[in-house]
């Protein structure tokens, strides 16, 4: 049995730090990161100096077997990209960089100290393309699922984090990317692990050849960093907020927080073309998939019209998806029709069939 | 059915949200922290402004169900408590204070709001007490059982900190406090869960009185941040560790980092008498749950002769174990017999016996 396929209990916790020690030790690319640590894994806890005249952000999250992500058909590697893209995507939302992580994993004796490192090697793969250092945590066993939370520490100049609460009645609302093809994405993920089980496992020939990008967005998203830029040095935005939940539930938190409404024009939600062939072949529509769906990692935020101007002429990722209002959030469908917006976010604890 | 025994998927995520933004809302006995916290729950992330010329330190823990803990006889309470202070004191073994802290829950469908509250309840308890602020977390639902991820943000002087490194040959290796008890009171608590399992319930009526100082240290430990105050201001010390896996293990880190050995006389050992008494119920060695045992967040640290002395006048709450030398990791028997020390911390991936 070679040193990755051996079982925890033989390699010990110690001897596990060990490895993934040597797993996370990346150069990101700011390198102030690595310049202004003193001290990474090895001690209590990690020590580093901030960056004067900066705020702190700071955020986590939990992803939890069978609940956020099914093994089945998910990578070790993704799951350690996807926890790690979810938090510095929160720190994206304050249009804020990250700059050190702690990440704790709880295993069940069945994953190997290879599968282990998997995570870790995805989790180093997204701080190394976001400029990010894993400087802790915690590696413990678990009697049942796997467990993985992770926490960010981002930094911001003051003046320029953004809060769900900055809107203002009259801007547009507008977001990047496009919407829908996450859940695209997990649809047919799920579908062939449904005919996975009824077929004969050496006859099962998936073709996810025409999915791939919808695939990739579900399995690999990325945080949308490129915007934190711009929004810093070159455009003013009033509210911002990142796309975790669906359009409609992120809308609704925007709108709250803001004390406004919205007007949202189902016709201009941006789709691709992956993502309205998946929603026929399922016969659903893909804004709801693009309003119900989540796990986009897309930026939420308003903006003045003389600012979109600047904006538009920066980035052409960027779509109007309607106004912000005085009260009520609403969905003008497709038929002109104004329908109340649905707070259809997903929440873990009225539904469970949503996975990774 | 009240709101507070409400099952989990009728309040729902938002509303459990709210629930515990309520109970954490606490005021730190540190008003800066308040003061300095720009942004708390309610938004992407925390946004706070660091102390000015201060390290920050960032560390980040996970609980497990049926691994760190049992639920048969640990509240819900005791649990939001220990899973705070397990890592307010890994921030007090660099010698820093707590700040701010991120708790992620994940919950099975069998635990109610009420119950989450009062683990809130207990971590928003621990934080008052020491002057932290849960700024952040994430509550997700689990298929399996319980398991909970404590992050803390804290601050020290830069020239204060103190490493696991910072040993010197020559030295005294104290300790805070006295040990053994955490585990003598678990020992307890699963002998009387197992007398439960034998006997008819309601002719069971434990007596737990006798082992309660042992039963406290281990359901509600007390990190040691008064002695960071004095490590800071008063007395300047070497190396300094948390002892949450056992005193052998402990000086095994510390020797390690710092490479240097250590001379440890079992006769020092602090002990008192409740752990003593259980130790002899269970035909055990009192010294070998000090050694192995755990789970205790005394300080373990180094420091010269010239400031010891200083510190003998400041607290009697510290004792000399022995010294630290220049290789191997010794200890010294009562009976004078010198005997390597085992490596014996507690390891989740060896044994599966220790719970909280």
């Amino acid at each position: 049995m070679s040193a990755n396929n051996s079982e925890l209990h033989e390699i010990g916790e110690f001897g596990l730090i060990d490895q993934i020690h040597k797993v996370v030790d990346i150069h990101p690319g700011d390198a102030s990161i690595r310049a202004n640590l003193i001290k990474g894994i090895s001690d209590d806890t990690a020590v580093f100096r901030p960056t004067q005249g900066k705020v702190q952000l700071f955020t986590a999250d939990a992803f939890v077997e069978g609940i956020h992500f099914d093994l089945t058909f998910v990578s070790y590697r993704h799951l350690g990209w996807k926890a790690m893209v979810a938090n510095i995507s929160d720190i994206a939302a304050m249009n804020g960089i990250p700059r050190y992580a702690t990440i704790t994993v709880s295993l069940p004796r069945r994953v190997t100290a290879g599968m282990i490192t998997e995570l870790y090697q995805g989790a180093a793969r997204a701080c190394e393309e976001y400029s990010c250092l894993i400087v802790g945590g915690d590696t413990t066993a678990s009697l049942s699922g796997l467990a993985i939370s992770v926490s960010i520490i981002g930094e911001a100049e003051e003046n320029r984090v953004r809060y769900r609460s900055g809107a203002t009645v009259g801007e547009y609302i507008c977001v990047t990317g496009h919407l829908g093809s996450s859940i695209a994405g997990l649809k047919v993920l799920n579908r062939e692990k449904d005919r996975y089980k009824k077929t004969d496992p050496a006859a099962f020939t998936p073709n996810l050849e025409p999915y791939k990008p919808a695939l990739e967005k579900h399995l690999m998203p990325k945080p949308r960093l490129d915007f934190v830029k711009i929004f810093t040095d070159q455009v003013r935005i009033g509210a911002l907020i990142d796309i975790s939940d669906g359009l409609a539930s992120e809308v609704h938190h925007l709108c709250k927080s803001s004390g406004v409404g919205a007007t949202i024009y189902e016709h201009n939600i941006p789709l691709v073309a992956v993502t309205q062939r998946i929603a026929e072949e399922f016969s659903e529509r893909p804004t709801d998939y693009a309003l119900f769906g989540g796990e986009e990692y897309e930026l939420l935020f308003t903006i003045s019209d003389s600012e979109y101007q600047k904006l538009s002429e920066i980035t052409n990722d960027v779509t109007i998806l309607g106004r912000v209002t005085e009260k009520d959030i609403m969905l003008v469908r497709e038929n002109g029709e104004q329908v109340p917006l649905q707070f259809g976010g997903y929440d873990h604890f009225r539904k469970s069939n949503k996975e990774m």
